[in-house]
């Protein structure tokens, strides 16, 4: 019965490429209802069945007057799912309209890192009614986790560890296992701990089952290069470790060895993913969390500040144009081509800001083969000067026919060219040295330089020329 | 004795944070080593116990000669997992100094994805080559994911999987599974299938280990939402069901149902990363297998292109400055505000640009919700056009003294707001509709526009003005 239904499932192709297909249709149709204002259908489209996680990306795909309307449709016996999947910004939203009471209720299934999570993003106040609404135990492994910084390891890591003694038998830990109702999301290793709960070794669930019954676990736990995280790692080196060494779930101890809990992959997936858009995100002057459907005030707001502080930096250009108007008056076609000399050097620097950014990210640069990435981009810079200098002294040829001014042209962008080349190139690494992220600050103070560089070297070499 | 040695490194403080800080401080010594030329030096940093994956790292952050030398220096026994973590690139190049017999060889342990991620690279004929060196059954293994595209959940599949029959109990499955040596790495569901090899559901090991042994499989076996992945599905597709669904693994089946293999998530946090990375490298006009460390001639080609794409663009800008030679002449303050006009409409344009396209990444936008987006990004340019405009025609007011110029700027900079939010938003969803990498081409086409509006109402609305 039960392979008849499946094989008619795949038969019939309900594949989850086709059922992320229905997600995307439901997106469109809920959006529709709402706009429409038909309620019931609106609701009939939620509780249909969907995932917790697929509510949760409908929220976060609607606008927000939508969003409300979809969250308090939500059946309140998943409202906590639903809770923990949205991003920060819509979280915290929801549960300020909540009390204490709620919030306890609707957490009371999740694990303890998302209840943390969670509660930080609330006042104090309210997080210790609600830690004090708990039952001792849950409460007790949520302050665990607050005890650290969100973006550590402590932060990240679950408390719902089993741990076994190093001196009873496989066949005991099988039937010790049994007695559970059923194991912890992504139990690939049971750890194991002395009678001071110092963590001593891992025992792999793959290793437990063709392993002999009647050894102990001492005998057959791995003992090699365990991957011990300590509590206040950052865990964007908690998802290196995962990524090079392809773990599914890590032990956490505290500076003693006790420890505390474990870190899982689908936690960790979040911090990469969140680690790769952080920079591309921060090159628009974006957070990394931005919410695609904030409201219009709030958008305008966060947009209007990295619009000022890039207007500064088109000023300073500015400014340095006009130290060389008697220059623009005497030849306008100086007007004429001096963007291009800035807008060659800002994408050259760029594509080398962006490597460099990327390099650092994969922990690819240091000092020595640093050296080397900068002399190559100087020699790039040069080759790459060169080939442009010429195509586009010809092309300026053709236009003003005038050959002074072609050359002119020509030694602005190889300057520019290797100006965008050394400041791309060391400006992450002296940025990220004093502890301000190069993603953010790096674009605006790169296209400054060559704004400047290139309307400096442009207009200066042709005032030396025709004034 | 185990414990105590564990508990030593511990307390010892040799957590991974200081191995990863070990492996900075590796690559560094070895970088001084290698410029110095001390190979003995060299072959002791490298063969000092370094797992394949830092191996591999060391190569990747090694500029191009000191790669070869490294590569040479790798113990034979641990090359092919030190070339499976290389990228696609630097793979490619020391697979192609390889014979045949050697490829076999060093591959022999590797995981049949892995192989067959490798032999993509190479050419057809050498491919063929490989493949008749390898036994039977390896050979079909990898011939299976070759018949797959590269970005589909075929060609990211793994064969070793382990599968069952519904009709046997628990017990002889824990016998069964006895008689391996190891399970496969992130084995965290048994599959079970029919006697056509027709998967029917997946035995969680969670499940295997607290249900009753003398159950059946088909008692216990999961039957309801199970994530079956289609051969055919691209990677993305199949990262978003992991990553929604904290899977750790999945089925793979062909168009009939059949099981063909199962993907795991350390291939799936390497689709995770590459996506990610690919929008913030396209918008830099960078590949997102980019080579940190890739030679000059290399790079410099790659680079020129992109440079020449954006000349074009600085060209059609300047033809419109051309056109309007005139006003500059006439007032030549012009020339020197210019450039704030277009490049406050190339940075608030960006902004936009870049939501959109992570919004499409993260499968945010719809018909419907889109139109809202739309709204919002009008209200916004709007709203910041007014308040930008009035701040920049007051510094141009101070500057210049002009009142006529101040208007003349202000109207300009909300004239090009408005565009880059109508071009930011739109332009992706466009360029995606058509099968165009809206992170590749967005930013090119976005900065034409944001320059040629921005040129075109300034210095228009000057010569009605003035001239």
């Amino acid at each position: 019965m039960i392979q008849a239904r499946i094989s008619h499932s795949l038969r019939t192709g309900a594949s989850m490429a086709e059922l992320s297909e229905k997600a995307r249709s439901k997106l469109n149709s809920l959006n529709e209802a709402l706009e429409s204002g038909a309620m019931a259908r609106v609701r009939r489209i939620i509780n249909s069945g969907l995932a917790p996680v697929d509510v949760a990306h409908l929220i976060e795909s609607s606008p927000p007057k939508a969003r409300k309307v979809i969250w308090e449709l939500v059946d309140k016996g998943i409202e906590g799912e639903v809770l923990q999947y949205l991003s920060i910004d819509i979280q915290s939203q929801f549960l300020s309209d909540m009390s204490a009471e709620q919030v306890v209720d609707a957490t009371a299934d999740l694990d303890s890192d998302d209840i943390a999570d969670m509660l930080q993003q609330l006042p104090e106040q309210v997080t210790q009614e609600i830690l004090s609404s708990m039952d001792h135990q849950d409460r007790a492994r949520v302050e665990a986790i607050l005890g650290y910084p969100e973006d550590s390891a402590g932060g990240l890591m679950n408390t719902d560890t089993i741990t076994i003694r190093p001196d009873i038998t496989l066949d005991v830990v099988l039937r010790y296992l049994r007695r559970h109702q059923s194991l912890p999301d992504m139990t690939d290793n049971l750890l194991v701990v002395n009678r001071q709960n110092e963590f001593i070794g891992a025992l792999p669930i793959r290793k437990l089952l063709v392993s002999d019954p009647q050894q102990t676990v001492r005998e057959v736990m791995s003992t090699g290069r365990i991957m011990v995280i300590q509590a206040t790692q950052h865990e964007t080196e908690v998802a290196k470790l995962f990524e090079r060494h392809d773990l599914v779930s890590a032990p956490v101890v505290d500076a003693n060895g006790m420890l505390l809990g474990r870190i899982t992959i689908d936690d960790v997936v979040d911090v990469i993913r969140e680690t790769a858009d952080h920079s591309l995100m921060s090159m628009a002057g974006l957070d990394d969390d931005e919410d695609t459907f904030a409201p219009v005030l709030k958008t305008a707001r966060r947009r209007a500040v990295w619009l000022g502080i890039n207007l500064i930096t088109a000023f300073i250009a500015s400014a340095v144009i006009g130290l060389f108007d008697k220059a623009i008056e005497a030849v306008v076609a100086l007007a004429v081509l001096m963007p291009i000399v800035a807008s060659m050097g800002g994408i050259a620097g760029s594509q080398v800001l962006t490597l460099v950014i990327r390099g650092q990210a994969l922990g690819h640069l240091s000092g020595a083969n640093f050296r080397w990435l900068f002399h190559r981009e100087l020699l790039v810079a040069a080759l790459n000067g060169g080939l442009w200098a010429i195509i586009i002294a010809i092309m300026a040829w053709v236009w003003f026919n005038d050959i002074k001014l072609s050359l002119i042209m020509s030694a602005a962008i190889i300057i520019n060219l290797m100006a965008a080349a050394v400041v791309g190139a060391a400006l992450p690494q002296i940025l990220k040295a004093r502890g301000i992220d190069p993603a953010l600050a790096g674009g605006v103070i790169l296209t400054t330089v060559t704004d400047v560089v290139g309307f400096m070297s442009f207009l200066g070499l042709a005032t030396l020329i025709y004034i």
